[in-house]
């Protein structure tokens, strides 16, 4: 039988049984004790070592959990067969993987349609909120969560929609998700597979490569300066139409009703039809009454509607919502009921609170007006320079598009503003990959500037003047 | 041409422009101004109506947008032709649709194995790091984050695994996302399509519902009493396999060193080929050291490990992390780096400071004693009951198995229970649907601790005595 001389060290810190545990997996690691060596008993190994039985005990416990021994009934412990497979590599020989972490910016100035302003942001009654929240330590903040979202939020979202967009709708049918893409991951699992998909081009195209990554077949509509066509459509045959109705995203375009109620008519036309409508920035609407939502509009269950926190409150925030029409809510229950939520429900009773007080109102209110500000003064300083053709887009969300007087190659110029520290957008970097040469008109800039102040709106147009009109 | 006869009240707080628009939108909408009409020119209206031609200007501007009326250049405004089609049906007439609000359960006991004791949660120290979070008006809480998570959680969540649980990576290879099952979704994504995933079963059927959504192809692994045998992976050919090594759910079972190696080895042998580890509760281990982690004896780069918050904190949190090996990195950036990351930035800070901090790991400790003293007092009174057989999975996580002294189908034994206000779970309800029937051996309960006190489990066994013994 092996004798274990194990050296025990009862002032190393290290429990016993650890020490034997680890002296016995270690030699078995490294061949020293072959497979099939017959171990001693832990009653003759602990008066050998002159410890507890319970204290060898357990050491061979472990070594059985892990599979380093094996027991048989009535004749003892076997070293298990695993030296020949012992593998202890280290970690990334060659260095460190190739995948850097994020790198800083090397723009100077971002014309980014995805940064906000948060110089606004009431922080104060944020923090107020969260801190009344956790200050009665509270543990159903803690258990599992609804798997639609919080029951009080969904209230809350449905009541804003209703007021501020018209939407027509009861608490049950609305899903709380962490983003826009993960919903759209729900949403194509709800309305099964296989299924087509038609989609405007250029568009948002998180939302294309998500639902293509779902295995739908993806069909592009070209545009008019309307937007879609229905003849379009009823040529494509799609299952889904997918529409950013009041304020398409690059574009801008608002769907004139007619078009819309097309659309809802053709939903309406056959079973199983239904058209996601992506309200992504509509309360930013610098002109008039904001344009109502398409579902506000539909009597028979066909849309979809989308909506985020992400523009008027922040994208950091990871909250998305979804109006799912009644016959799908058996479809969600079925094939989606078991997902629980993707947001933490600290984050979804904070911003319950935060709608239910009535901070989200007033700031967005608050928020209509800076934008409205930036808006105003960028499109003037555009409209100001000889090379800006025509500026569209304009009056909403948080972009504008300039279409330039040049035989310059848009993707030149971003390149080359790229160089010079500013970073600026090619329409064409919003059309779907492998459609960017069927982009027909002038070459056309994109330009955020929710994030940006007066200076840097200057400093970011003096560059692309300097690109655009060389002396 | 049509005369508008618009009553205007400059009193009734809605803005004149809106009065306009309002008339005319709802002339058009029921009929009374038909398709095709001339509207008064704007000059015209505002005289007659005694407003700025701006006021009316604004008004046929939103009437523009939104499409019921449309401009011809030289002529003037016309009503579009819309009315035939104009929707305006009332929600749900039928009454309110027919998926109800999630119901209070209607059990006075749950034997659930999500649930987890709240009670030494350190709220203040949660508090605390919230609190100073926000305090700063830090803008960079609300500007849009990593798409895998911020670097300080990785690193955090990097450094725990490592000491932990014997993990070896970098932080570049961990990605944070707000659930299991996200973050499977994710992986499909990155591993892409077709391919076979073997999964155990029983097993934790969120994961296996997950990936037959992906679209994945699921093969069952039957088990012996130490889990999964070689010659089943070798027979099905997966190209995946989705193990619980640590302690697999629900049959506690952890994998001898033994089959861990000969599945490594299996994985290296064809490329491609992959380990998914979940390691839900590793954690909390009651009797020697912890079980090290597959990923740590992994070296080729073929084990995907993930773990989550859900059970060491909560699974209101909703964070879990994989560590994905160098090969997958490339794969993840091309397929799925678009995804904006779905854990909100202000909790990933918070649980990076709470880590950081040491509370984490202090509250770890303390939970281990807690569940410890939870899981022998469970355990010492099941054994104390004559019809139950045996008592399996012990020594760890938050629930035991107890095989039962009966004729009776464990399914009708949940039922019983249940009507007595008593949830119990059969084991058949984590086996694979369509499988349940293959499930060998005694009637077996699965019974969840975690949340219950020491009155309650003897309520809860009192009512299976009586079920099971009856006099």
């Amino acid at each position: 039988m092996l004798e274990l001389l194990i050296p025990l060290d009862s002032d190393s810190g290290k429990p016993l049984y650890e020490q034997i545990y680890d002296y016995i997996r270690i030699h078995i690691a490294d061949g020293k004790i072959s497979c099939g060596e017959k171990l001693p008993s832990t009653r003759f190994l602990a008066s050998h070592l002159q410890v507890s039985r319970s204290t060898v005990e357990l050491a061979y416990e472990q070594l059985l959990s892990e599979g380093y021994i094996e027991s048989e009934p009535c004749r003892g412990y076997y070293a298990s067969d695993i030296s020949e497979l012992y593998l202890s590599g280290t970690k990334f020989p060659s260095g460190r993987p190739f995948l850097p972490q994020k790198q800083k910016t090397p723009y100077r100035i971002v014309f980014s349609p995805d940064e906000n302003e948060f110089a606004y942001f009431p922080f104060g009654a944020w923090r107020k909120i969260s801190k009344d929240l956790l200050a009665a330590d509270d543990t159903t903040l803690f258990t599992a969560g609804e798997a639609a979202g919080e029951w009080e939020l969904r209230e809350a979202v449905c009541r804003y929609l209703y007021h501020a967009r018209g939407v027509n709708c009861l608490p049950e049918q609305i899903v709380i998700g962490a983003g826009n893409e993960y919903l759209l991951i729900l949403l194509s699992q709800i309305l099964g597979s296989p299924k087509k998909v038609a989609i405007e081009n250029p568009t948002y195209l998180k939302a294309y490569q998500t639902l293509l990554h779902m295995n739908d077949t993806m069909l592009l509509l070209s545009r008019d300066k309307s937007g879609i066509r229905m003849e379009d459509v009823r040529r494509l045959k799609p299952d889904i139409v997918y529409v950013m109705p009041s304020h398409q995203f690059p574009m801008g375009t608002v769907m004139p009703m007619k078009r819309r109620l097309e659309l809802l008519r053709w939903a309406v036309e056959k079973p199983g039809r239904y058209l996601i409508e992506d309200d992504h920035d509509s309360e930013f609407r610098y002109r008039g009454k904001p344009i109502p939502s398409l579902q506000g509009n539909d009597a028979n269950e066909t849309v979809i509607y989308m909506g985020t926190f992400s523009k008027s409150i922040s994208p950091a925030v990871r909250v998305s919502y979804m109006v799912l029409p009644e016959p799908l809510l058996f479809a969600y229950q079925a094939n989606c009921g078991f997902y629980a939520s993707t947001v933490p429900k600290e984050q979804q009773r904070l911003l319950a609170s935060f709608l239910n007080q009535g901070y989200f109102e007033r700031y967005l209110n608050k928020m209509r007006r800076v934008y409205k500000g930036k808006h105003d003064l960028f499109l003037s300083l555009l409209r100001q320079e000889p090379w800006v053709h025509m500026v569209y887009g304009d009056y909403a969300g948080m972009h504008l598009l300039a279409e330039l007087n040049t035989q310059m190659r848009a993707e030149w110029i971003v390149k080359e503003a790229g160089k010079r520290g500013v970073r600026v957008y090619a329409l064409e970097e919003y059309m779907v990959p492998g459609t960017r040469d069927f982009l027909e008109g002038k070459p056309t800039l994109l330009l955020g500037y929710g994030a940006l102040c007066e200076k840097d709106m200057k400093e970011g147009i003096a560059v692309l003047r300097e690109i655009l009109m060389p002396h």
